[in-house]
């Protein structure tokens, strides 16, 4: 098959790959329907996070189960399913604390920008609906995959509750997408901070009752202003910089609440400072798989439409393109067909 | 009035001092029943937070109300007071929040290890008792002050509920009422690390089921091996150290509560070991006034005996020798009779 790699920075390229194969009992190879380029692909294409070698890129995935290893016992082909990034065997102590993204068998998935994948650990990973989706219904099934299960847990890791007030420090996918769903979790005010009017348009379309240009310091003393002095009930970092978390800090409220979901890079914490800040702090890998279910129904019930995310769509053969209009800020987040 | 003034690291005096006075309208002036010194007094005193000039030291205070301002409205002359280390009005946002430790107006409290104390924001700050207690239930209620505040905060804010997995890090005195808190909110297991026999043994009182005495990488391997390698709901971390911060991050189940309410000293948080470590983070300085009520209620009641933590009982004028027992470690904590 024609699939994605990755062979240093800026280079990726859609080339002549091994067709993916069961390798352990517990596998299943999935037929994609539609993958996508997800913002966390942007460090390694930028040279920030270098590979070593040609790397199969692509880690968000719907479609039709088209093989499963001998073990799996709850999937079977032509289903259409839905995983996360992480895989996990769903049964482990952290799975059961809801924490499949720190399963103790966890592998990070990679090679979905291509036409099928291999999914280890298929019986806790995938997620399977009753019936084949209509079409339309694919993008926004995919996004469930990975950025809006982590927009999700964002807001859910933030604790927003009705009536909260929100900000959200990132206008990227997932950023968005946790606009989405803290207005899904009954936010009364969610700022947006975004300088980009694209994105804010999106932003106010999913949910955002507020939108805030500035940025770092200038853009915590904007949300003092707008809240009295006080700061907002829950701040969502969906960025993974010093300056975004710093931001994302000084701008919650006393006894608020800081979710950070993008991999921090280069990123310490001054303990003192987050002591007087006074704030609770939760994120890491979004356990997508905990949310999945419910996510999965809200689209095909058409609750949310979170594949608007996706405003570009390209044949995979022009990944390339993809990545670059995303780099260059062209594109919030490419959808790839296959 | 003879009080107690730290000149410079290692010298602290009890010496001849003004009386203190109201200065603005919502004071109050208190006549301590005793007082006592906090692991924190140990930081100036070790030179480790130098001080500038002679400092009037001491923080945890209960007593009789000598005298109130002009705008006090909820107390009165002859009531029995116990106050939080930090003033608060009570009525801010911050406050509402319970998080009145970070109240808009705080300020630190000075100058208790004396015979009188000026406390600012009376009315919001201190909470009172029907009845002038018993005499014997003085060093519980003292307690109450800042040492047992701080040990339910611990537990609170790393979310202990019935049936939790708790550790305990650290075995000063709010390490040991972190282990008396949360046995109150019904933990099922808690392990205290300690390698101090006669605190272990207290520990054991307040209901500790397990100690560790292992430290560090060690420590924090032993709490896997006693944990199937999942490690623990909830770890309490009451020093403020990296190594103690490092500690309780990795004993934290992913997906668990880790709380810290000792002010870090060159404390620095990795932001990506945090990411992939999963767990909640709470603390800051303890928002004891939201608590007082009910601890008072404990110890009056005779639910609670936190005043065991006192194991040295000096008079005022030989309050060096109690920081000096309490700097080498011969003492857990020293109360002074006043």
């Amino acid at each position: 098959m024609r699939a994605t790699v990755l062979h240093k920075a800026g280079d990726i390229r859609c080339e002549e790959v091994a067709d993916p194969t069961l390798i352990l009992p517990t596998d299943a190879i999935v037929r994609l329907s539609a993958t996508c380029i997800c913002g966390s692909d942007l460090w390694p294409y930028r040279g920030i996070a270098p590979v070593d070698s040609p790397t199969h890129m692509g880690h968000e995935y719907c479609g039709i189960v088209e093989e499963v290893g001998s073990e799996v016992r709850s999937l079977k082909p032509g289903q259409f399913v839905v995983g996360s990034f992480a895989t996990s065997d769903n049964t482990c102590p952290n799975c059961r604390n809801g924490y499949q993204s720190s399963c103790q068998h966890r592998t990070f998935m990679t090679g979905a920008q291509a036409p099928f994948v291999r999914v280890p650990l298929a019986d806790g990973t995938l997620v399977a609906l009753d019936e084949v989706p209509d079409r339309s219904l694919v993008p926004s099934l995919l996004a469930t995959s990975d950025v809006l299960g982590t927009g999700w847990f964002a807001a859910d890791a933030a604790n927003v509750k009705p009536g909260s007030t929100v900000a959200v420090v990132g206008d990227g996918a997932v950023g968005l997408l946790a606009v989405l769903s803290a207005k899904q979790m009954g936010a009364e005010r969610i700022i947006a901070m975004s300088r980009h009017e694209p994105r804010a348009r999106l932003a106010r379309e999913f949910g955002a009752t507020d939108i805030v240009t500035e940025r770092g310091q200038e853009g915590v003393e904007r949300i003092l202003e707008m809240t009295g002095g006080i700061g907002v009930d829950s701040v969502l970092e969906c960025v993974g910089t010093q300056e975004s978390m710093r931001q994302a800090i000084g701008a919650a409220r006393r006894g608020g609440y800081v979710s950070y979901v993008g991999v921090p890079h280069d990123v310490q914490l001054d303990g003192q400072q987050l002591f007087f800040a006074h704030v609770h702090l939760h994120g890491g890998p979004a356990p997508v798989r905990r949310y999945l279910p419910d996510l999965m129904r809200r689209v095909t019930e058409g609750t949310i439409d979170p594949g608007r995310v996706f405003d570009l769509t390209l044949p995979l053969a022009e990944v390339a393109e993809g990545y670059r209009a995303m780099d260059e800020r062209r594109a919030i987040k490419t959808l790839l067909e296959v």
